[in-house]
């Protein structure tokens, strides 16, 4: 009994002695990390020019140039060196470029509704309004979001600044690297989409409206005009024009959504695996409280960027739900060739693939935001003071998540909900026996 | 490392200085606020008798007036000074008017359930019961709670005084301009729609049952009397009367729950609009128990206010549900003319309008409930007092929200749950196939 | 400035004063309530032997007297003055009266289960099969009850005796006189409704099977036994008596888990009322340890109670769920007789009533304890001791409520979504166009 | 009044005394608590070879031999003495041959798919599919299981040693009694319904596509070969053994789910019995360090573990919602005779109870993972250190529970979800009217 008492003594003894080396080393980190911060302000970085600083600025700025040649986000300075560069202007080219487009738009979609009141009204037959009318809004809220987009971009900036350093350059490219294969991966994809899309109507257009071919995608393209003005070729190649961008558009909403999810989450990511090493050891108090502001600072960024981009959220969801909905009621019915059965199988499995990407991209957003949480249940009970408690506390009531326009918070668990959604509305969808009129010539609006 | 160690002795006592200063402020603060509010019972707050004060009763009461004018809210002395004069007698004429109408609405929705049992009873014939029955509902639940009125008003204008005063007429006006510009925007909405839907009866009347334009139109109007009795024109007149009553009280159910919910969400507002600007310095303990007192007794109030009017809420959730759900099926219908057409899409819109307002301001009590979470979240570490932390713990385990009669709670999410019921329910309602029926004159019960 | 603070002094001191009197006032309530409770233990309560004293046993004692002559819940002692004279024995005449119910139900369930696959199976045909089934499975769960309950009425006993007593005989006889009210009131209801399903059947049969029409309504009151046996009148009036006891027994598993609900409620509600009158007082801390025991003892009650009754709680709103469902789903038939019609709506509304009442009375457990929650953040700043901080936490992490086997918890929020279910399942079924079968002779099965 | 506080001074010296007796028994706990686990890492556990160790991986090993029989869990050293003998080969014959079966599944599956899409595509036509895709994709799951099962398994086994040891032989081996007799009895079950099936095609065969019965049992069976390929007996049989090998990964899918689910759960209920003799006990501070660090590492192991099997989760309930509505669709149909009755009743309530079991035995880690904070309320002040509080307010804030891929937690509420959607989906499939179809021998896809 007295031998255990000593060794216990001998174990207290050496555990105390453990404890202060790492309080110690907690100190000397604090430090070191106030440092390497006071130099970050200090001196100026000196860096080669061309390779990326990790900044989500930069990572996002090819993705912006290419929305700004198809007319979206009207935003001066995107590829500018840091978020200082940005800036908005009513008078920039982009600006009236951007104007311009929602114009044509909004004219378009008047001729598209004005050809879907004529005809019979049902869900799949106001397919092309709602196409028209999500990317209209969309459009709309992208030329509202330029206008905030410089003040969001020196704010998470700022945030960013605030964050540990990256510990080398493969850490640093990564969020760059992810965001570009991203884009790449689902522009390419959407290319190919469209391409398959006019190779299936154009060599296998199974009820020809004009003779040539050309003409007649040209004609099926672009029928909302030509149930108001005589065929012309240069109106059908406007047609075209304008439905190629707003296909664009129509991706791009998915893709700026998936990029914002992202990027936001890189930030918790950070924060994590600084948290993830230091967690197990009693570090003192301040540090708690420098995980806590950084923590709060992030998400303080989230729902300024929530509050900014959730009007977009909200578009991408429901025109995926609906899309998807249509598209499988589609699949019921027979194809009349291989060439459109090829493009419909890929389309539908592209347009379900790439919802569900926004979805878990979106979500994991809200997924990171709760990681710290379990971390915290890690502290050993001598480095557990007030501010870690506070951090918990704080953490386990916050409901951090990307959401659209606050109906609904953008969680791993929506998922299940679309899902149960769209299966019952098709069932019932299904009853309507939608099947006959589908590939169907006559069922088209009568032209004249 | 000596040099960076003076440094940090250097921060560290400017810190506390600083700490120091701001603790001074604080009290200073407080002094103030608690001079400010000895200052306000004392004296007899000499102003403008026709400015408003921004209390709620003095910016409810032409709205209330208006209502009485319609015998609904038979309280006495809406238009008093201050809360203390508000009264409700038995034996005011008020009371009687409202006494008076419920019993002619009674006997008009047995008038109504009559024509209903005699012809074919389904989602759509069962309109003018659902109509009857909501607003008599509501005229008896508004009766109730003009007798709670004064009592509830009173315990508001209480609150009111203990939140810190307004700064300047701006933001004492706010309230009153806000609640005046939303009642007098949706009562002219539903007076045009109103009179739209008499223009579109009368001059495109699609299966006349009486030569004359306008008898043709009482006679449709009254039809639940006529079937009973034979036709009179003063009969037609008086059917006439009470469908302008009825219409109005329909109106005024959603109208007057946008306005408590704008009222509550104000009362948070202005709790919140003095947090912020204080809640990044470290504030004396005593300032955070003033805070969670004043939080406390709104919510306290909610809860009140809550049991008082819930039932009048259910009855307005529920009718626009079933509302919006009949309007949307009838919307499948060939229109007989562009005048039918023209109001019929402005009234659903109007419908689908009004609906939403009243989810939107009605929830924002429990969004704006939830807001001092998140400034919490901000006081600094050594300004997180006991009572910081039993405030930002009580904020999150209450769940404040108005609600239908606490089956259900009132809140953004709430929208997307509905939504969702509505595109389910006319999925399968469609199916029923009602199109042929519902613009057709041998579907009316037959009269003899 | 200096008057200023010596008035701030002064009522520093005042403050003081009143706190040292409201602790010493705490302290003196704490001695008088273990005294009281001492007193209790120590003397015999000599009190009017047939006045109640308030227990949840004596309330309950008549209706459980009554559950007995229909052969439910076969518990011997249910009229002894304290829970220490219940007991259970499987040799009681009770027990074995019981099982001989339960093995005739079985018997009568099998004959009907035969008669309904020897017709179609659809969701009205199974009628009879939920009926009895859900009767059977009740009277088997009360057998299980009756073991379980001298324990769980003496631990609620028990329970009881730790609150503070009641303050008067109103007090007292509080819960006894709602209880028999409640009970009082369904049962009647339920009297008249089998009784006016005699007399629609009797006076009013639409297809008659015999030419007497007493025989006539014992032969299509016991077809399932017809179906096999040929008629004899002692055959249909036995028939009949079993049909009198499962009437009973439906009505009897609504009324049980209401008064169970009352009963848990009633204890919730006397802490609650003890608790108003002290929250805003300084108490002491041992006060908040004396709160949270006993709210822990009710609400570990509440658990033990859940586990033994959650299965008839099941078999309660399954049941009401299917009937409901069915009831809604007849009415869209045409009566063939006003004394149909009378027996079809009021039946209808008493199941509908029925339903509610079962979940506005069960719910209100949850709701009760929810309740101390707000009282707690009432307690003034002095009094908020580590005990009360410690209730307010376990308050708001529990989730007190009674359940359906633990599959669904029920509260007010339950209402909602049972509501939307019920209409959207109303709103499916109706497609299957039932209306024609079911006033219809020729629908029943063929008879031999 | 002075023996009164006599009295209570007694009774305060008593308790003091209890008291310092009780924190004396605490640490005395805590010393043989260290030493038993000293001792256990020190001494080699001299036991009988045979006899359980009532560790997770012994108890599972007879499961995974059987699977390994079936191709599943390619996974070396399953019947090793330790966790430490576990590992997995790329080269091992497992491996091998679980890659062949999954590359014959793939072929299958696709001559499956070539099946179908030459019949017609609906909810019922696609159940071969279903079928073969989820044991393909739980096949492959298993295969990358087995990869991760040996650090798993490493990590299970040292939470089991870090538990206080069992008391006796009966609670050692109490796991694996309870997962050989689950076992076995979903397997028997498995077996007979599998016999019953060929059982009811031989003999009952009502649309013979071969004269002999066997034949025409084996081409019925192996459809999608015959398909392609002209009949011949030993692709008859190869058919057979792969569909039995099918039925057999269907099975074993659900069962290893479940047995997952009772491990995890027999670790919190092993903590849970530990802790329901000492909650009520002031237990000092480090015994609650203790509990809470047992707890996190539990909790910790079942997020690792969900996330190696929350794919073969999904696919279990997956598959069995698919299942179970389709069974209930079919259930509405006439059964060709009585053996086809029995075998579909029989298969319809094994596939229903096997369902409902996979949801309770998962569940139960959830529910057991809560009922520590129920025992924490227990603790009396004076032993409520700020450890408990920390344990408390962690456990509030988990949310512990095995889910599929994080779409969904597995918690005992999903079941009335899961009831609900089965009965909404059956309801609107049966409005398609499959009554026809699926009895019927040309419905079957055409041979050649």
């Amino acid at each position: 009994m007295w031998r255990m008492q000593m060794r216990r003594q001998r174990i207290g003894r050496r555990c105390q002695r453990l404890r202060q080396q790492l309080q110690q080393h907690g100190r000397a980190w604090l430090e070191q990390l106030q440092q390497r911060r006071a130099w970050r302000v200090d001196c100026a970085r000196p860096r080669h020019s061309h390779s990326p600083d990790g900044s989500f600025h930069q990572a996002v700025a090819p993705v912006l140039v290419l929305a700004q040649c198809f007319s979206l986000m009207p935003v001066r300075g995107v590829r500018a060196a840091s978020a200082q560069g940005l800036y908005f202007s009513r008078h920039s080219w982009r600006t009236w470029y951007s104007l311009a487009y929602i114009c044509c738009t909004s004219v378009d979609t008047l001729f598209t509704i004005n050809l879907a009141v004529h005809g019979t009204l049902d869900v799949r037959s106001v397919e092309p309004i709602v196409f028209h009318g999500s990317i209209l809004w969309g459009s709309y809220h992208f030329l509202q979001l330029a206008r905030r987009w410089p003040a969001l971009m020196r704010r998470w900036a700022h945030v960013e600044q605030q964050l540990p350093g990256y510990e080398n350059w493969r850490q640093r490219e990564h969020l760059t690297r992810r965001i570009h294969s991203v884009s790449l991966a689902l522009l390419t994809l959407s290319l190919m989409e469209h391409l398959l899309s006019i190779l299936s109507a154009v060599y296998h257009d199974y009820c020809p409206m004009r003779k040539d071919p050309i003409e007649s995608y040209l004609y099926a393209d672009a029928q909302q005009l030509f149930y108001v003005f005589p065929y012309s070729n240069w109106l059908g190649w406007l047609g075209k024009i304008q439905n190629v961008m707003l296909t664009f558009g129509w991706n791009y909403i998915d893709l700026f959504v998936i990029i914002v999810g992202m990027g936001l989450s890189e930030l918790l990511a950070r924060l994590k695996h600084q948290l993830q090493h230091l967690v197990e050891r009693p570090m003192p108090e301040l540090f708690w409280t420098y995980v806590r502001t950084r923590y709060r600072s992030i998400v303080e960024l989230i729902y300024d960027v929530d509050e900014a981009v959730s009007g977009i959220m909200l578009i991408s969801f429901g025109s995926n739900l609906y899309f998807v909905c249509l598209q499988l009621l589609k699949s019921i019915n027979k194809m009349p060739s291989i060439v459109h059965a090829v493009y419909f199988y890929f389309s539908l499995s592209f347009l379900i693939g790439r919802s569900l990407s926004v979805l878990l991209f979106v979500s994991s957003v809200h997924d990171r935001a709760r990681e710290p949480l379990r971390l915290l249940q890690l502290v050993p009970p001598g480095g557990y003071h007030g501010e870690v408690s506070r951090l918990a506390s704080e953490l386990s009531s916050d409901n951090v998540a990307l959401s659209g326009l606050r109906f609904f918070s953008i969680t791993r668990k929506l998922c299940l909900a679309v899902a149960g959604s769209i299966v019952t509305y098709e069932l019932v969808l299904i009853q309507f026996h939608e099947d006959e009129k589908s590939w169907d010539c006559v069922a088209q609006p009568p032209l004249h």
